[in-house]
């Protein structure tokens, strides 16, 4: 399994409760569209005043192809222009990678 | 739920594989002790030379409350006193999140 794991800001302009409630309500059914997206979480810090991130959202495809693929697909393309809605342009965290459960 | 998420990078004289053999096999192993973990992964990119970070190692709790018991066990402090032995010292991502899955 490839994992995409993304670190978003909000802009200087948006309080948390608004980042939070658009990316949960608005923007994550969006990317709940990808094809070939086996699971998806979001999260979010209790404390975003201290936080290195606002959210942290985690897509997990079956391989790199799968990944690739849904980034390409119109679903992709509609989840990356949705971003300026809500999201900060600068600071992003953005990682593919493969997981290892060590404790299940 | 609450999950630590921490973004590790290795020391520039350490290469890759030798960094992700000593995060699985021995590291990982004793963070596996924190008492009240209740899952456990790492993470690791496919081409570092392309990544933030080196590995991702995310860490649930059932509470805020578990998760500083955990770091403020003798199991938290091996774990500390670990990252020296095979981490960077800077750059390195630290997150508490509560985690909503989106697509299970």
């Amino acid at each position: 399994m490839q994992k995409l794991v993304f670190g978003l800001n909000r802009p200087d302009d948006t309080d948390f409760e608004a980042f939070r409630e658009y990316w949960l309500e608005e923007h994550a059914p969006i990317a709940a569209e990808l094809p070939g997206l086996r699971r998806y979480t979001v999260s979010f810090p209790d404390d975003p005043d201290r936080s290195q991130y606002d959210g942290l959202a985690e897509l997990w495809f079956d391989d790199r192809a799968a990944l690739d693929a849904a980034l390409a697909s119109e679903a992709g393309e509609a989840t990356a222009t949705d971003l300026a809605n809500f999201a900060g342009d600068d600071d992003m965290l953005q990682l593919v990678v493969e997981e290892h459960v060590v404790v299940e």
